[in-house]
């Protein structure tokens, strides 16, 4: 593990004070990883001014002390919210006594430990996406994790052909693309990986099931690697036989929408405009209305970060953000087809990511 | 999907009764998917004590229809919690509103949203492992689905020989139990496979690295199945080569602590009594000290479920309970052994789910 650059850590601190906050409590464990390096399931970053102090369990002693040699370690016994609040109370200066916390990734039960151990005195104050706004820029360093990451599961998509043929079932499938991304280095998938075969590749989320693959049916897969903790994510569309015709008109169509979502994508346009490329190509082909999903969505530590790429979308495009563009159209009764890249912004261009072939593979 | 039965409906409305409720809001999903057959990513399930309310998005329509045909659907486009709160306050009788909710499942943010729309005027009530406590009695249809998947799991253990010897790193030895889990019907592992080897062995929650397997070294294979959603969890001990007489003295140990806490285990003793009956025969080696973590865990749904097998839980053991009895011990600079079985306690006896030979296995 690299420890993560000092940046980050002043541009939370900055943060912090922007939000009238002396201390942060961090409960969500991507932001407790992106700002110390510790991995581990049971943790809370406290941020100070001057210091950070990591609350984690004996489970994880030697762990938190290679993964998180900047932090403070606190290894208790107790719950770690409860912790957390006592050193709170003995730490924040008595005349300004204001701490942030995460609004979305602490519970109701922890809430109310953190609360009463602190005491009296303390002005809370929920954040939402602190963190993850400055996750949003990637760092040179955490740019060529997520190539890596991005080619590894380039190239299991790219074996397709030696797996995927009538016959088979979607959860063997998945568990063949599962086990060549582990053999190819990563610690794991980053989500559920989607094989869904005929009438089911309709379905935008679609499970793999026992179902089998038949002839001439479309099959998209949809997955992605954990690299050294970066995801990423991509799908690419199979037909298993000679495609008819209307399915590589629909094909080319998705095909196309992508490239269209990839000439807008620049660093000062806003979400909503690449969302919006995307779509108005294929509604220009008719099929706008089997459109069902946004266009794409940021990644890195986690599989679904900001930003959105969707049709509504104003935030504008950074340098440095990572996005997927995935249009595709879901025709019940009949399938679906998905093309999925992984596109890196630049300051003055974009760099795709993924590697794998991009048309119609027909098998 | 076999729908649950109507009596795990009537137990939580009863629970809900006693806390003196007339409604309650499940944030857990494993609780939801225990109680309406639902198992999808995004839901709030809301009892009523005369109909169910399941809330889920839209990406969920077809799904929800077919694995929850009991509860009543609300497709929703608001934050659940939001819609929720708003169905509660149009819904709940004026004269007595009173609702519970899963204090460990609900965020801040959402409770925030939930009890804004929800209105003034409903008392809000905390509960804790509320669902928990009555999954902790599973059917003899679950026990039938925890028996298959143990034997899954079991399998796999079995087929070590095959793949677990010198040279190959244990995230390859990991990959290779994921595929085969997978092969064999798994949905996907139950936990994060553990594969630790030589030292590393000694780390009872080692992560499987790009560590090579050695010669004459220690290895712990810890892993477990999903199987139609339902958890298994055994861990066997390798030794590559033939074990020193020292090793073949401590696994003889554990393999006797195991034993011994097997003969504990009965309806109607306390988990804290089996655990010491483990811990009382590792003492009588003098390895009690390298005995560092409790003896079990329930499971089920979820990996870890109540209760715990530890050292001083006065919970009362009771017929169809189903536990792992695993005992382990870990010398640092030398490695660790742990022999873990999973165990279903009826009323007159006690049923090991897991099948895969026990004793010390020299490859």
């Amino acid at each position: 593990m690299t420890v993560p650059s000092q940046d980050r850590l002043e541009q939370t601190r900055g943060a912090m004070r922007a939000s009238g906050a002396e201390a942060l409590v961090l409960t969500h464990l991507p932001n407790i990883f992106y700002l110390c390096g510790f991995s581990g399931s049971n943790a809370i970053l406290l941020v100070f001014g001057d210091a950070i102090h990591l609350f984690t369990d004996g489970r994880y002693t030697i762990q938190a002390h290679d993964e998180a040699p900047l932090a403070r370690l606190h290894i208790v016994r107790t719950p770690l919210a409860e912790a957390c609040g006592e050193f709170l109370r003995s730490r924040l200066p008595r005349k300004r006594r204001r701490a942030a916390f995460e609004a979305a990734s602490l519970n109701f039960a922890e809430w109310g430990r953190l609360k009463k151990a602190a005491g009296q005195g303390i002005r809370w104050k929920p954040t939402t996406e602190l963190i993850e706004r400055i996750r949003e820029v990637k760092s040179a360093e955490e740019l060529d994790l997520m190539r890596r990451s991005a080619r590894l599961a380039s190239e299991v998509v790219a074996e397709a052909p030696a797996f995927v043929r009538p016959g088979v079932t979607e959860l063997e499938v998945a568990a063949e693309i599962d086990y060549r991304l582990r053999r190819k280095g990563a610690s794991g998938p980053s989500f559920e990986t989607i094989v869904a075969s005929g009438p089911r590749s309709a379905l935008p989320h679609a499970r793999p099931t026992a179902k089998r693959l038949q002839k001439n049916e479309l099959v998209v897969l949809d997955l992605g690697a954990i690299l050294r903790h970066y995801c990423s994510d991509l799908t690419r569309t199979v037909f298993l036989g000679r495609a008819p015709a209307r399915i590589r008109r629909w094909y080319q169509a998705v095909e196309q929408a992508q490239a269209a979502a990839q000439e807008a994508l620049r660093a000062g346009v806003t979400a909503g405009s690449v969302d919006r490329a995307a779509r108005r190509l294929l509604n220009q082909h008719g099929l706008g209305r089997y459109f069902v999903h946004g266009t794409g969505h940021g990644l890195g530590i986690e599989i679904h970060e900001r930003p959105r790429v969707g049709r509504s979308q104003k935030q504008e495009i950074r340098a440095g953000y990572v996005v997927t563009l995935e249009p595709g159209i879901y025709v019940e009764g009949v399938g679906g087809i998905r093309v999925e890249d992984e596109v890196a912004v630049h300051a003055d261009r974009i760099e795709v990511l993924t590697t794998a072939p991009r048309g119609l593979l027909e098998l």
